[in-house]
This record gives C-alpha cells, sequence and structure tokens, in this order.
C-alpha cells in the first residue's frame, strides 16, 4: 500500500521550509518592532466558538469531529475567535493597550484544487482594548512595514482603505434605510466579481429602491475621501460627523507613521465579515489581479457575541500562501540555501575520530558544523563542503598528528592557514572572525 | 454563551508563549549546529498512514474525520509516520545522508486529566538514508547538546541506551524462541510499572518456559555492557557478533562526540514500539520519577512498511510537555520579560505626533519600539517604559522643537543626554550603541 500526502495540504521540505522560516521571521521581527507580543492557542476549538461568530453554516466550513465524550470541535479556521476567547477569559487582568501577534497554522475544509489549499499559516496582529484609531492606524503600519521589508513598494501593493462607519453615514445619509446596511455591504464586498447586470439584480432584491444599483456604483467608485468626509459630517447628525473625524484622525496618523503613501481611500473597500464596526482595509496586488493579501479592520463588539465582557478590538490577518506567491510572481522572493560555518575534512580516513571530536566540540560553541559520513578523498569532502555552502573548511591531516595543527581554509576567498588545534579549539568563533584578515600563503 | 477552551489543549499566553519559543529556538539552535535542516508536513494525514504503521487499535487514539468525499484523516499523533512518506516520495533524489529535524505540533485523543494534554509539540531529530552507527551516535549527540545547553547535567539526566538486536541475540542465546522476541521486548517496556509477581504471570503467559522470569530479570538487571557484548558475540554466530560490534561502535562514537557521561548502557531500555530495529535509547530524569523526556532509535524498515522503497532511518522524538516541566521542577526554567529596545515618551501632550513620527521611523530599522496610548505625566510613561523593560528611553521635549535635539536616556544605567534628532534618527542603531560610553551629564 503507498500512501499519498492528504490533498490540499502541504509538505515542507527543506528548500519550502527555509522559505516559510523567511516569512515567519520576518513576521515577527516586524510585529516586535512594533511592541507586539506573540500568542498562540490549540489547533481546534469548540465549534460552537466559530458557530457563535459565523452561523451554524460554518459547519460545513472547518473540519470538525466528536470526542469520545461526544463534544464537538472544530479545527480553526481562523484565528480572531480564539483571541476573542482569551482576551475575554483575562479581561480584567490583561493591561491596555493588548498589542497581540500570532502565526497560527488552520485549515479550511476547502475542495481540494489547484490553488485552494486546506491547511495554510495566517499572520494576525491585533489591538485589543483601545478605541482609538491610533490603534487602528498602527495596525495598518505593521502591515506596511512588512510589505517594505520584503522589498514591496506602492507601485506593487497598495492598502485600500475605508470605514464601516463612514459608509453606513453616506448610504443611510442617501436615503439606504438601517437594516439594509448589512445586507449592502455584502453586495459591494462582492460587486468586483459581479456584472453591472447581476449587481443590479441583486442590489434591488435585496436593497430596495431608496437609491438605484447605479447611483450606489457611482457612489461608490467616485467619490474622493474629502467630498466624502464632508457628506458624511452633514448628512446624517452626530454619528456621520464623527465618523468623519474618526476617519481623518486614522487618515492623519498613517501619514505621522510615515505608511501613508501605501494608503488608497476607497468606499467600497467594507469587507464581507458582519462583525466590522469601524475602519475597515485590505491589502491588495495593483498587477496580478488585485489578489487580497492582508484584510482586517475595527471590531468593537466580537468579545461580547461570544459571551465575554465588551473589549473593543481591530486588526487583520495576512495569509502565507497569497504573500508568497505574490512574491514570487514579482520576483521577489529571496534565494535560501542550506548553511554551514564549518565542514570538517579528514586528509587520511585514519583520522577520522578526530573530526568526530573537533566537530563535538565546535558544535557545543553554536557553530553549524558537519562532516562527510563516507570516508572519501580530499576533492570530494572539498566538493560536500561547497554544495552546502559552509563558510569554513577545517583539514584534519598529517600536521595534527605531527605538529598539533588545524589548516583551516574559507571557502569564499579561498584563503588557508594553519594554527594550533589548541588555540582554534580554545576560542572558534574568534578564529574563524579573525580569518579573513590572514593573508594567503 | 460562554464558550470554554478545549479540555486537554493550551492557551499560550505572551508569558507562556516567550517560555515556548525559549525552547523551539534550543531545539532549532541545537538541530542547526549539527547541520540538520528542518522540515514540517500536513496537520491531519490520511487515518491509513498510522494504521499501517500502528495497527487498527490506533483509531481510537487519534482524532479522526471524514471530508465531504468520505476520506478519513486523523490529526498526527506522532511525526515519523509523515517523515518516511515525505522520505519514500523523494527516495531517488535526496542526498544521503538526510538529516533532517522537526518542532510539529500533534495531538493525541487522551482524556484529558491533569498532565494528559491533548496537544502538544514535539522535537523529532532524524538521520536517514544512514546504516552506520555514526547516524545513531550523532543524533544521540544533539539529544546530550540540547540537555546541557539548557543547564542539565549527568547529575540530573541519564541517556538509557540498548539495542534491540544486542537484546535480541541474548534472549534467543538463552533460549528465547525468535517469535517471542517482540512480546518479550512489549513487556520488558513495561517491567517498571509492573509489580514481580505480575511481570512472571504476564511472562509465563506470553513468553513460554524457556527462560523463567527471574533470570530474565536478573539479566537484564544485573549485565554490564562488556558482559553483554561478549554474551552476544559468543552466543549466537554472526548476526550476534555483528549486533555487538556495531554497539561497542555507537559507544566508542559517543566518547569522541564528547557525550559518553551522559549515556548509560541498559539492557532494559527496548522501546514499546514494533518498528525499532537497532539501537534504542530513552532520557530520562534521574530524580523526578525517571520520566521519559526523549525516546528513540533504529528503524530500518518503516518506509518499506507504509509501502515505499527502504530506506533506513535513526532518530527521536522529545516533547514540549515533559521538557517544560522537568525544568521546572529543577528550577531551570529562565525568566523571560517583555523587551524593548525604545520607549518614546513625550514631555507634553501637544508633542505625540512627533512621537509617532519617531516611533515610525525607528522601527523601519527593525528597532523594538513603543510609547503610551494615554496622554500622561513623564511619571506614568516612565514607570511603563520599565513595566515594558525598555532599555532606553527618547524624550520629546521642548528641546526638539527648540533646538532639534532629543534627549536619550539608558534606563539601565539611569545615564541621560541631549542628541540632535537628525543625528540620532540617521544611525539610531548606531547611537544606542554608543550610548553606554557617554557620561551622565
Amino acid at each position: 500500500m503507498k500512501i499519498q500526502s492528504p490533498p490540499g495540504m502541504r509538505d515542507f521540505y527543506p528548500e519550502d521550509m527555509r522559505l516559510q522560516n523567511w516569512l515567519f521571521e520576518h513576521w515577527r521581527g516586524v510585529s516586535r518592532s512594533f511592541g507586539f507580543s506573540e500568542y498562540e492557542g490549540p489547533i481546534f476549538e469548540f465549534l460552537a466558538l466559530y458557530e457563535a461568530k459565523s452561523g451554524p453554516g460554518i459547519v460545513s466550513e472547518v473540519f470538525n469531529f466528536q470526542d469520545r465524550g461526544e463534544r464537538h470541535f472544530a479545527i480553526r479556521p481562523e484565528m480572531t475567535p480564539t483571541l476573542a476567547r482569551m482576551v475575554a477569559a483575562r479581561a480584567n487582568t490583561l493591561s491596555r493597550p493588548i498589542k497581540w501577534f500570532s502565526l497560527p497554522r488552520m485549515c479550511r475544509a476547502e475542495r481540494p484544487q489547484r490553488g485552494r489549499l486546506r491547511e495554510f499559516f495566517q499572520w494576525n496582529v491585533d489591538i485589543l482594548g483601545m478605541d482609538d484609531v491610533l490603534a487602528d492606524a498602527e495596525v495598518i503600519a505593521v502591515a506596511v512595514a512588512f510589505l517594505k521589508r520584503v522589498g514591496l513598494t506602492p507601485e506593487d501593493v497598495v492598502v485600500k482603505l475605508s470605514s464601516r462607519a463612514l459608509a453606513t453615514a453616506i448610504l443611510t445619509g442617501t436615503g439606504l434605510a438601517e437594516d439594509q446596511v448589512e445586507p449592502a455591504f455584502q453586495l459591494i464586498d462582492r460587486a468586483e466579481k459581479l456584472s453591472p447586470d447581476a449587481f443590479e439584480e441583486q442590489w434591488s432584491a435585496q436593497c430596495g429602491q431608496a437609491i438605484s444599483a447605479a447611483t450606489v456604483l457611482e457612489l461608490l467608485a467616485g467619490t474622493d475621501l474629502d467630498a466624502c468626509l464632508s457628506m458624511a459630517g452633514s448628512g446624517s447628525g452626530d454619528t456621520g460627523r464623527g465618523a468623519a473625524e474618526e476617519f481623518r484622525a486614522l487618515w492623519d496618523n498613517l501619514a505621522l507613521f510615515g505608511v501613508q503613501d501605501f494608503c488608497e481611500f476607497d468606499l467600497r473597500t467594507v469587507r464581507g465579515l458582519a462583525y466590522y464596526t469601524g475602519p475597515v482595509f485590505e491589502v491588495k496586488t495593483r498587477k496580478l489581479g488585485l489578489r487580497a493579501l492582508f484584510g482586517g479592520g475595527r471590531y468593537d463588539n466580537l468579545t461580547q457575541v461570544l459571551g465575554g465582557p465588551r473589549v473593543t478590538g481591530v486588526g487583520f490577518g495576512a495569509g502565507d500562501v497569497p504573500m508568497l506567491e505574490c512574491l514570487k510572481d514579482l520576483g521577489r522572493l529571496p534565494t535560501l540555501g542550506d548553511e554551514l560555518d564549518v565542514f570538517i575534512i579528514d586528509a587520511d580516513a585514519e583520522l577520522f575520530p578526530k573530526v568526530l571530536e573537533i566537530a563535538g566540540k565546535l558544535r557545543q560553541t553554536g557553530l553549524t558544523v558537519d562532516f562527510s559520513y563516507k570516508r572519501q578523498g580530499l576533492g570530494k569532502q572539498f566538493k560536500q563542503a561547497s554544495a552546502r555552502n559552509a563558510r569554513t573548511a577545517v583539514i584534519v591531516g598529517s600536521e595534527l598528528t605531527e605538529r598539533g595543527e588545524l589548516t583551516i581554509k574559507n571557502l569564499t576567498t579561498g584563503d588557508q592557514r594553519t594554527v594550533a588545534a589548541e588555540t582554534f579549539l580554545a576560542d572558534p568563533r574568534g578564529e574563524l572572525t579573525n580569518q579573513k584578515t590572514v593573508a594567503s600563503r
């Protein structure tokens, strides 16, 4: 019986893993530079957690199962419910703002097909317990800092930014009934994927006749930030004015953080998830068909929905799969090889025990060290050292048994020299650092 | 509705996560220093993969489910089957030795109770495609290097080491039938947990009368390495001699790697898993009731069992839970706090926009930087900086607007000085590194 890998899941061979770790290290590094702390949660939760947030329809979208106690669980399809549960459990003791990030693995019960993975990793960055749009600006600044760090520019990607509060003020100011706002958002979120006719048909069916589909599309596409802010501010009393002021403050904070050049106001950005309550944003690629790389926004009621105390929040999620695909398509993926500090070579198979001894000592210092498992000629061992991208070769030859010396060869420059084994092993890091200043013989 | 965390699973709040990351970094660092490459696999596999390795009984020990296509999957309870599957799939192209490690998350369908977790992480280190006991010695050396790195000594822990081939030669040499060897290993593996009477009863029932239980127990407990090797070498022809020579070579290699002081030959170490074929070992605590921290050995037939070509292997797994518990009980866990390079403080709320600007610039250099979200007095901001373990405070006061200067305070030494904002922001890392050499004013 030959067992296949599960469909829609990835195997990470070392070359794939180096790339994942490169991405994870950037995610971690950027998050930490903004003062965020890492957290994690369980790979599965009670199914009820996801049902409470997303409704019973979620069951068919997650991998779910029962334990022997007949409790229902689901492998996590997203991190926000876990985050809300964890924060709610310690709402009284966690000091504000709660600035947390995570790099969770998660699964969705997709039908396996090209580009639709069942398992992925998603960078999550959130600030909870802080009402100020400063928090919204800061999570967007984190996203942009990452984009810059991996070499993307405003020509490559754009943060599309709006606010559900602002859009609500504008739509209700134009005559839409309040209970039609959420259906309108759902439709607007899908507008790009619909033909104008289909949009019009669904708009009439779901959002009534108070505004025509044509008016909405024009309003959404053609209105710039200042016009929107003044429309929201004048049209619908205090709420609208509040939303406009808040969005202006957010926009100004983005400038202070030095990331406004990546951002574009776009009233069509509403996000399809009903739990967003304020500013919302997406990172999209400019070329490559405007794929969404990040999605996020403010969710001030989520912990309450899950049965906890009210803790406001704002954050985003960014999947590893579209991010790596985007970088690959733009030719921005790094070339990452295996790397070694030292490869130890014997000039004579009899000396191999000495190789093991030296390897043991060098590895204790934390240097990355390897050697050939096969006893073979010098040439083949040097070839192996170079295939492993070793920076230095330490050669164990007759000079060790005769004079207590090792030959150290810098494999980048080709320089080599001999050094007393005792001196070298007493401070191998120091000796290797000095090496480049030593002349070739 | 208040939703609980799933039983037997862990939430990692930031303080827990720092400890996990500390452990993961040591696992990674040690593995890499020995020239191992990291890999990963999917969180669930076809259930058949685990059934092929462990028999149909495994179903009740794993979390398993079907997708809409009615295919059966299980959340991975261990990594070795995934490793064997991945290696078998590329057996023709992977260059030997295959030295791989992984830090997988995995689940077992335990009944939730104290100390029995359903989810854990397990460090896996394996060398495949290499028959030589040098590989066995090297994975043991990796384990010992980790133990040393976290501050454990031979007084704290011991690597109990034996060989199934050696034990087979000795037991069959004493008269045990070959088909009784595996039942005997299963029983010997559980011997510590059984009363002498229970052991005797089960021995007679399962392993026949060729050797008495008392003889076996005496043989297992009282025989030292040299006696065992000579018994195996003389008793059972070529196979026994081969097993004895091989174990001697392993033992000598452990000395060359400088880790023999952590190792003890113990014929009672057989490991309960039938797929081990050669040397086997466990790391146990000397105090704390001899808990097993690591378990491993040679498995030369596993890829074949799973339907692939023959690729020999040796490796170990070490769970995070017993490791962290052991370090905690021995008082060897590090104290890990939140850490920041810079906390920016405003001397006047009006200057707060400057704080954001400076934060944006410093974070771009990769420095970890934060500030207070609340506009409050200097004293409270300094308190916050110290609560976050910030190394440096950058104070934005009237000297910035008047003279273009910032005040930099080293929060460890208390030294402070003013510096031109332009100079500081042009090379903040350099300025912060120099700081400790600057006298207090």
